[in-house]
């Protein structure tokens, strides 16, 4: 099955609800023209199509480690090289350093296409901008000088270097050990785990980004600095010189994504690897916060676009697949799936959230430009507290949701599905990581309970929640009556489960902790039908538009019915275990489970 | 992580929910005594444990296909003659034919304990079973008297051979052919596809039941008739003589469940199989459905069962893994992650759902025992009426849930889950073909609708409702405020819903259908929370009784309540989905997905 990107649903959400035109007038932005992207999505849906969604069945054959070498599934390195040299990895890496400067939001559509087209090759560019981001913000002129423009033009790649076998979500535990030395740089020994494409033959050289402490550094995340630790020492000019002391130890035997080799990296064995302190030593842990919006908007990013792919894959399956007769028909020939009506519940509920969540991770995408570039201190601060309560909901709730998807399209292969050689199969293990990495959907909860509804009192939760209720009062005036009245009920429900946030979070944490996660879904599902409704009410207008595509517009309004209809009634029986839950939750000894 | 029966829960959802002794009691079931089944779960818990759980793992590596012949993937063959040797096939097998002809509902017990501990192995003696049963029912003495008693000893193992490429769920499509022969016996031809344990090196023989069209039959499911076909066809004695013309062509690459070979079968390449009518022609169909019930209930029970196999190794991994403070604490040490709310509350989640499943179940097999064997003819029809309800929603909602349930296990582990070693991921792999096989969630659920709901006029599913409202009553009056409350409110819903589909059913079946699934998941929360509503009532009275196992029914209570407060109010957004949802399930044209 071959891998078509959406661009009709991607220009929708990208001018209509993301309003692309005006992040493009962002100060900084200007060459970013709405022709320029829409150029940019041709040429991105054609490398997707042809390039990247071709190899994405041999790459779950997987990587191969042989001795410190690492082998990238077939097909990888050709694909790599051609993405480089059109210049994909720029983007939105830094104009000073040869990238393209674009917006989050051109950067975000493009990266939904590399993900639905090849979610394992994704990640090395993705953790490669990552790297970049952090270097680029917080590393000394010499050092962004020396990496950037070999990282910006994709010559060489990047890695995140957090996890250790005993810190997992929780990085106060790291143990890797960065000693001075007389010529500024530092000796860097410990074990590293979940390391993506932290060896591989793509690129001549990979850029380490690691996390350790120094001798004398605090205990805890105070202490935690951050170091640049290149494969090859590059010399002045840049050129990869002698080999450091680091290496693959093992590639794990992972669920999904085996074209991404997962690497344990064992740094220091020879006495050493040399490293580079980025900006000042101990503030490492907050270094790794600056990238962390992007980094998780594109997890976010990551599970819907999986979702679309598994989604396609289900409707070209139904149409053709002929089982059974019509429910309710006198005749007994067998007609296309698509025609039974499970069928036809199953592919809306992907479609209706797949489009959900597109609109809300670019509308998310856009406040990072805004938060970034606006003019305006005040709109600024607004679109950054926007980000910062957006993100682990787009993060959380698409993966999440990406599991429930790629199952639904599973689902309606049936027998064939669970065959691994049809394919869905693998978008099914594939997702399965997005809800994980980057911080599982508990932490994305715990963040969005805590930093960005107590903290601030509920601003931004109760301003997001009259902008949908101001949705909601347009949809009924528009004539979508059932619409408006699920979200305004939804958006109720929601209005209490933060008050109980507020109240709860300071006096009885672990409480507010206990409906965490529905809580986060509750709000996923609360905008997701936000952004739909936005959707409905352009959609409407459109109609009656000369060369409106009747089809689409069409589709798009009875999508957020649906919508309304099936996703939003979810919202009261999340809240009822939000207000009503936690005692049973917390109640039980360890030892009675 | 190894495997422990729980047989605590086992005891009081068999002793308390299905009350094992009034099914003992009934007549033919006499040598089923309490004690005697106390023992068999003794046993078969060792057996789970000591031999089925240890290969699992071994087993995820596949059978091996050489030529024609199988290999079962290394121990199984060891342990299934242990199996055999313990006399485990017979538990349920007719006792004139060698097997102990016990109740259902004590070998679905044990059932669960071989599922939880190795689903593919478990398939093997599953389908055995499932052969024998539809033999036993319908073919001749002759043919009886031949094949019964291998096959309950385990000699012999017995599949089903139904599934064509072009007739997955719809059987009317079946193609292979039946030429009748002078000496009365039939040449049989044609492929068949997703045979479990098709070929295999376990026995010494295996009966294949296939469904194949004679010359003359009718088109459509009136034309189907049933065949033993032997891999080797016995002599009068009983010992495996010429080989049959059939043979494996390949085996599947699936998604879970590697340890159980599905093959894709050819009969008749040499010019015909042999094969053995059973019963009349053009019955086959029906002669299938007389064995669906058992089979359906024991993929309900094989999804809790995975699902209880899940959530063991998730409670191990959380009371070991020491991360991050506890919510709250100003004491910065780590602590084990059962302590984290979030944590606790997926715990819940599965342990709530699967004791409610496995409640569920053990009462259907009860009543399956009813129906079978109850003196009193009303009390017969009521039970069969009983169990064709509940049937396709045990079947459903536990293996949907399975989905849910086995992602909740490989959540709490982070980053390990998605590790094969784990182990975990090999449970959410092997938990995802139990929606599909034995007709899908799709189909369970208008099989729901159509001939268990509004074929007749919803007369069980209200009875069935005003057993909930009884229950209801009783945990308001013995003080579970919440959770009576919440089961009313779920049952009104529910009877909207019911009304609803009687409605719409004749009128507008498509409409009824669209809401098929959620109704159908509708009842399954609905009807475990009765059963846990059940348990904590019995649970309560029994705190007060000397060497009350207080934990255990603290737990219990809490339990429900948990049950009430986090999946009860799930039940108001289905019903909106089923009430108010059909048309936009509907309206979009096949090419606006």
């Amino acid at each position: 099955m071959t891998y078509q990107a959406p661009l009709k649903d991607i220009r929708f959400a990208l001018n209509e609800l993301a309003e692309l035109p005006a992040v493009c007038s962002l100060p900084g932005y200007e060459d970013a023209s709405v022709e320029l992207v829409d150029a940019i999505l041709d040429e991105g849906a054609r490398f997707a199509e042809e390039v990247l969604a071709p190899i994405n069945k041999q790459g779950d054959k997987g990587a191969r480690l042989d001795g410190e070498t690492v082998t990238a599934a077939p097909g990888f390195k050709n694909a790599w090289q051609q993405y480089v040299d059109a210049g994909w990895v720029g983007l939105r890496a830094p104009y000073e350093f040869g990238g393209q400067g674009l917006p989050a939001l051109v950067a975000i559509a493009a990266e939904e296409m590399w993900c639905s087209a090849n979610l394992a090759f994704s990640l090395a560019p993705l953790l490669t901008l990552g790297a970049i981001e952090a270097l680029n913000h917080h590393a000394s002129d010499e050092l962004k000088a020396l990496y950037l423009p070999k990282m910006a033009s994709g010559e060489w790649t990047g890695t995140m270097n957090l996890t250790e076998p005993q810190a997992g979500s929780d990085l106060a535990q790291v143990r890797t050990r960065a000693v001075p030395q007389d010529d500024g740089s530092y000796r860097i020994s410990g074990q590293k785990i979940f390391i993506t494409w932290g060896e591989h033959d793509l690129a001549e050289n990979i850029v380490h980004l690691v996390l350790a402490r120094l001798p004398d550094a605090p205990a805890g995340v105070k202490g935690i600095s951050l170091f640049v630790v290149p494969k090859f020492l590059p010399g002045a000019d840049g050129t990869p010189g002698a080999r450091n002391d680091l290496r693959c130890v093992s590639l794990e035997h992972k669920l999904g994504i085996h074209g991404s080799p997962t690497c344990v990296m064992s740094f220091g064995d020879q006495g050493g690897a040399a490293g580079y302190l980025v900006g000042e030593a101990n503030k490492g842990l907050g270094y790794m916060f600056t990238m962390m919006n992007h980094a998780r908007l594109g997890v976010g990013v990551e599970g819907m676009a999986v979702s679309e792919r598994a989604y396609q894959q289900a409707v070209a399956y139904a149409r053709e697949r002929v089982q059974s007769r019509a429910v309710g028909s006198p005749d007994a020939a067998g007609v296309a799936i698509i025609k039974h009506p499970d069928v036809r519940r199953m592919l809306m509920t992907m479609k209706a959230q797949i489009e959900a969540q597109r609109a809300l991770a670019f509308v998310a995408a856009a406040a990072l430009d805004r938060a970034a570039r606006h003019p305006h201190p005040q709109e600024k601060a607004r679109n950054q507290a926007l980000v910062n309560f957006l993100i682990p909901i787009v993060k959380g709730w698409n993966t999440e949701q990406a599991n429930e998807i790629t199952s639904l399209a599973l689902q309606v292969h049936g027998g064939m599905g669970y065959i691994e050689e049809t394919g869905v199969a693998q978008y099914y293990r594939d997702a399965r990581i997005t809800a994980i990495y980057e911080g599982t959907t508990g932490i994305q909860a715990l963040d969005l309970i805590g930093r960005k509804t107590a903290a601030e009192e509920g601003a931004t939760a109760r301003a997001l929640l009259a902008e949908v209720q101001a949705t909601a009062d347009k949809l009924a005036t528009a004539g979508f009556a059932s619409l408006s009245a699920n979200l305004k009920s939804a958006a109720a429900d929601a209005e209490r489960c933060v008050a109980f946030i507020l109240e709860s979070f300071a006096a009885a944490p672990q409480r507010a902790a206990a409906g965490s996660v529905p809580f986060l879904k509750l709000m996923g599902i609360l905008l997701g039908g936000w952004q739909l409704g936005r959707a409905a009410l352009i959609a409407r207008e459109r109609m009656g538009e000369e060369d409106a595509d009747v089809d689409f517009l069409h589709a798009k309004q009875v999508t957020a019915r649906f919508f309304g209809e099936h996703l939003l009634p979810q919202v009261s029986g999340l809240a009822a275990a939000i207000l009503h839950g936690a005692d049973s939750v917390l109640e039980l000894d360890d030892g009675q489970f």
